[in-house]
């Protein structure tokens, strides 16, 4: 460290927090060959090597070339192959031909992976890096852990080897709480993020809403409940479905979750990062579009809730009590009391569409472009799921999606006015 | 009439104004060949001999037959034809393929609307009908009469000999109202439909939303506004717009408004349903997708309102002071004091998503699919335009379309926080 | 008639046969309706208006405006609208789109072909005409009324009332004669057109061919033969298919010929231009693309003949005793003994594809485009079809189409190596 | 080897022949990485890994499992996953996405080729094997060395780092030969294979054609005179193309053969195998379709040869004084006097539509799929390309692509009527 620097002790909290962040990354590359980290699986999805070298980029980009200028790039190419969207900074790879790009190599990308750390590091040895770019890059990199193994299941999925990526836990025994309803009084209640600590912009400001009484639903829905819809016949009743997913799910041919299989023998199967395994009946259903999400929720002569209700809801809990993440790839099943599952098991669907809140205002410059362009046509989901970071999740929280994606993690909890 | 049957003065009011919109869809036919009336320009888009038909069949479905039996239909396979959307009730035509329909011809889809015509009245002489039907017919047609021009002036902008449906009218010469912003305070305020009068599903149940602090334009963004946009890189700089948008801006090879091209000498025409015409700058701009309105309000460095900003403004003003159809069937300049052409010029698009309001419920029945299916991917418009019957505008109004359709005579009117 | 001026019987003759066709144009016209003669029902068909107006346009273009100039046109435009793929004479009206031209109408363009008609008069009283372009003039309207009735039974097909063209012609009784083989030596023959009548470029020039010893069908393959092909899984049986045929076949979902419908009685009803009738298994097999043909001859352990074959047996044979057109509008029994069924009843799929024959020169000028540009991915159909106007056929007519295509009333006869 | 077994010198020198070629096979992958071989870029090509796994399926499936039972196989499911498109032999996996079967990986599918080869060994050892298997499996196998090479250009042409394949050779300083005009007589050819060497069914039978008299270019067109084709409007006139030509030509927006870029100094490179090379004008022109190839010959007033017309000009050479290969992977400057190149520089397209032979019967059983099945739509070409093996060429050989096809190694020479 430099002579007579000063630094504070969040300082290096923060370049803790960071390299265990980038170490977390390289853990998850280890049990993959080459090939499947470059494979590209759709277009929605990316290979699991571009998810290296984008998180690394993103560091180049907004911190070390800015601080130590071009030269300090790894290649500067690859500005060029790693950049994802933010045609601020220039041209950029077509998303589609991702999985063309075999060349840099798995090795070669660690080694961007390698130089960027060494520069991160000088960074904070020589320089007060904005810690707020910082934080933004931890998240960054914490939401594209939890896509790499998202896109990483959708690839092997695709492959009629069916490849696990790690070994399946033992199985569970506990049993599933019984559904219940939470009842909830509304009123005017304050949802958004407002303290010092780091949130997305797309979070802010916080403000208030009004709601009315509700009740919630105190686990999310069961792979048994969803059994039971599809032998209700929701998947070919019109009735249930709003007129788009109506229309997506015959022009897709749905007719159970993603990555859903019945066997020959008539039994359910699912592909997993165990690989595939029997639908556990009892755990919380995974893989599923908002349309379906709400045409279960219209059976089932309910609704999902907004964001204000959930957040409404969240905010009076302590996140640590309803966290399920335990190691575990899978969605687990849900037991206790109260209102759980909350965090941590599959991201749950809301009703409302991914818009600003009142006053927002993007941030500056290019990482700007990180939330506020996409406020069209997604639909808001909240929690978080058996592959997100534990410490990515907070209650202010809005992730989205087109409401016809089925890659996620994405399951329901459903609500009811009162 | 039956004897000794007491029809309220109210009920004569509605026959009288049902017969009314019923005439009113014919003289709109007038000037149409057979061929104009069967010819449909996209899948958007319906023949206008689809229009005069489904109208009709709406009341023979849910007004005639339930009263006289199916035996009352003028042809049992019509339903088949001119059902639109109403899965509940049966099969229908596929909606691409309405414009090859040549067969009913024009005459007897006029045949058609007489016989059900004649029905209701003896509806109205023998029994006492449902008068929410009957509203719910009267709206029904009168959206229909909006959709027939809409979809007309698209068909007969794809002629290259550019028919006119109207004699063009004399040239306007009254100066447009400079732009003016108007503040509002906002606070609890009430939306939704609450009185007896009729009104969609969608418009209910009235409630509280808190609103904050804005300030509303004082009249739509005109061509001339549009043309400064375009001059100054609005359709070539992704910065100002959403993803979605930037990418159908992209696809569809946009650069100015639908209907509008630049002839040899520089200027810029549109398409109109009297024919092509130069564009007049101080007309309000009319024909943009919301993903064009979105943008255009980014480069002005404002936003579009939110639909409970804009109703919040418009339930405390008279609707009459603020029409401003009369007669033209395109956008007129905008003269005059305070908030003008709130209503009757273009449809303009808010920045909220047609969802729900807190405890809708939809219709019960297959009037239940009028609106509550389509509230998914569509972004709500206020107000009405130039070829929206007078009687159908109300503060509490939700139009929708999805993102990206200009077909529709759509604007915008800008709002931004204080 | 300019004085002094001298014409030919000949020219008298080929004037009355060309009043003739355009009077046999009209009549096809009588039953339709301003809708029925405006409507698309797919890209590769056109409406029975533009039929109209294009051979209108094609006397226009190439013999009245070269001679009267471009004052006598009679509206300048026409040339963009009704031009069908002519390059060489500017650009034209895209093809998807024919069927939005409502305007102009029914009417104005009949009134065209009169004003066209009487310049053609004129023509023939003041100027000595190219006779070869008046030929080419016939031929091609003769053309197009067979594609109007084709394209004209695609487009009742598609409307679900199933509209009749013409009432139906009372039911046939005669025996289909039995199969049997005619069997060819082959050698060294000739084909090709040679002498000074009519015939389209890409008939010439005439050239020797070596064919070796072969069998042909005695008749057409019937309906009747078809559904064994059907119950024995000729559709279900990749075996027997080409490999693109396959595809094809997978991707569109065929299962019988186009236009075929199993009743709920387990009856087949076919589509004909007398409404839907049922199969007569006795009548020749229509409406089947060169793929199915192929499959077809696959299973029956046949296969189709070449051009070469087929003309070089037409050649030997006066066309009269073979033309089985008789007013009818749909394939008739063959009965009777040798070769029946030869000219008049299906176009007959070849073997061959639709390539140049050696030394092969398209026409000069515009008309050059009106078949050597089509010489790829085409394969060649012969004798003629129940709509193609009798004096249109001849031994060495080459009818060429994509072998995808089902639309036109195209069947097949079998040949076999000795 | 079994006792007392009696073997043939032939069967000796089969044998090393095929281990030759199984190792030369071998040495492509050598430069290559896992994901390298596994991506796909396109569903025209396949990965270089299926290459390998599919070539040694065809001995286990054909050979080995006949002889050894299922029980021999590597893994039961590679069947499954490495047959091509042999209907009669099982499912198998959906070619579209070959590329994300990043499992078996490259290890895995060398030990498969490893286990094949040895059974292979077993099988000469013990059993006779069927010889005409054995050489239809070699040329198999040579035909995928071919396309691993031209798949893999293309897949390293879409990645923007244009990694080579192997380091460029020296640059050629030779002249290119001045075109010249051979003459041939024409007359009673005989084409197709009789002997007893190998060939592939589509190649018989050997019968005799009528070929007018013509003359053939004594080289294949160059680069150079490609570009005076580009310079001259070859891209833009749609009078020199095909009419599905041209729709293809705009459609896909061809402005040069493909991998063609013109740098921004104005000079025009290409992709190789040995990364971006500028263009070199004196070598042949490659990567064109038959369609370009077809609107040169019109541009040059020439036309393509006949497959006949090639063949019978070919059959009186010897093929190694006309073998151009010698080790390099891009097509070559053709220097020296008289018919050049006609063998190993370029793929030359041909008139000739790929079509039966007379008399032609597909080999029976599933390698009956070889060829037959592919005969609609596509075209001929002649000769061979600098990726082909040497072995592999030969007179009659048919190779055939579809017309819109520019990723294969494919040029053209000119013929000409006299």
């Amino acid at each position: 460290m430099a002579e007579g620097f000063q630094k504070s002790t969040d300082i290096d909290g923060l370049f803790d927090r960071l390299m265990q962040v980038r170490q977390a990354t390289l853990e998850l590359v280890a049990p993959l060959s080459d090939a499947d980290a470059t494979a590209q699986s759709m277009e929605d999805a990316s290979p699991a090597k571009w998810h290296l070298a984008h998180t690394s980029w993103f560091f180049e980009e907004f911190l070390i070339a800015p601080a130590f200028g071009d030269e300090a790039r790894f290649d500067p190419f690859y500005a060029y192959l790693f950049n994802s969207y933010y045609d601020a900074v220039g041209d950029r790879h077509a998303r589609p031909k991702r999985g063309l790009l075999t060349r840099p190599s798995l090795d070669e990308v660690l080694a961007y992976r390698g130089h960027v750390d060494k520069q991160l590091t000088s960074l904070f040895d020589q320089i007060l890096p904005d810690t707020s770019l910082i934080e933004l890059g931890i998240a960054h990199e914490e939401q594209h852990q939890e896509l790499f193994l998202t896109d990483l299941l959708h690839l092997f999925a695709q492959n009629p080897l069916k490849p696990a990526f790690q070994p399946a836990s033992p199985q569970q025994t506990a049993m599933t709480a019984p559904l219940s309803w939470q009842r909830f009084d509304g009123g005017r209640v304050t949802i958004g993020h407002s303290s010092e600590a780091f949130a997305f912009d797309c979070e802010t400001p916080a403000h208030d809403v009004l709601v009315e009484p509700f009740e919630l639903a105190s686990r999310a829905v069961t792979n048994g409940e969803w059994q039971a819809f599809i032998a209700d016949g929701g998947y070919t009743q019109p009735g249930y479905w709003l007129s788009d997913g109506w229309a997506c799910c015959q022009r897709e041919a749905w007719s159970a979750p993603l990555y859903w299989e019945k066997g020959e023998d008539g039994v359910w199967h699912t592909m997993t990062l165990h690989g595939p395994m029997p639908i556990d009946p009892d755990a919380p259903v995974c893989h599923v579009s908002f349309y379906e999400a709400d045409a279960y929720a219209s059976w089932a002569e309910a609704r999902l809730p907004t964001e204000a209700e959930w957040e409404s809801v969240a905010r009076g809990l302590p996140i640590d009590g309803h966290v399920r993440t335990s190691g575990h790839l899978t969605p687990q099943r849900q037991t206790g009391d109260g209102l759980i599952g909350l965090y941590g098991d599959v991201w749950e669907w809301t009703a409302s569409a991914f818009r600003p809140y009142p006053r927002f205002k993007a941030s500056g410059g290019a990482v700007g472009e990180y939330n506020g362009k996409f406020m069209s046509g997604q639909m808001v989901l909240r929690g978080g799921s058996c592959v997100t970071p534990p410490g990515h999740l907070r209650a202010t929280y809005r992730n989205f999606f087109h409401p016809e994606k089925r890659w996620q993690f994405s399951g329901l909890r459903l609500a009811r006015d009162i």
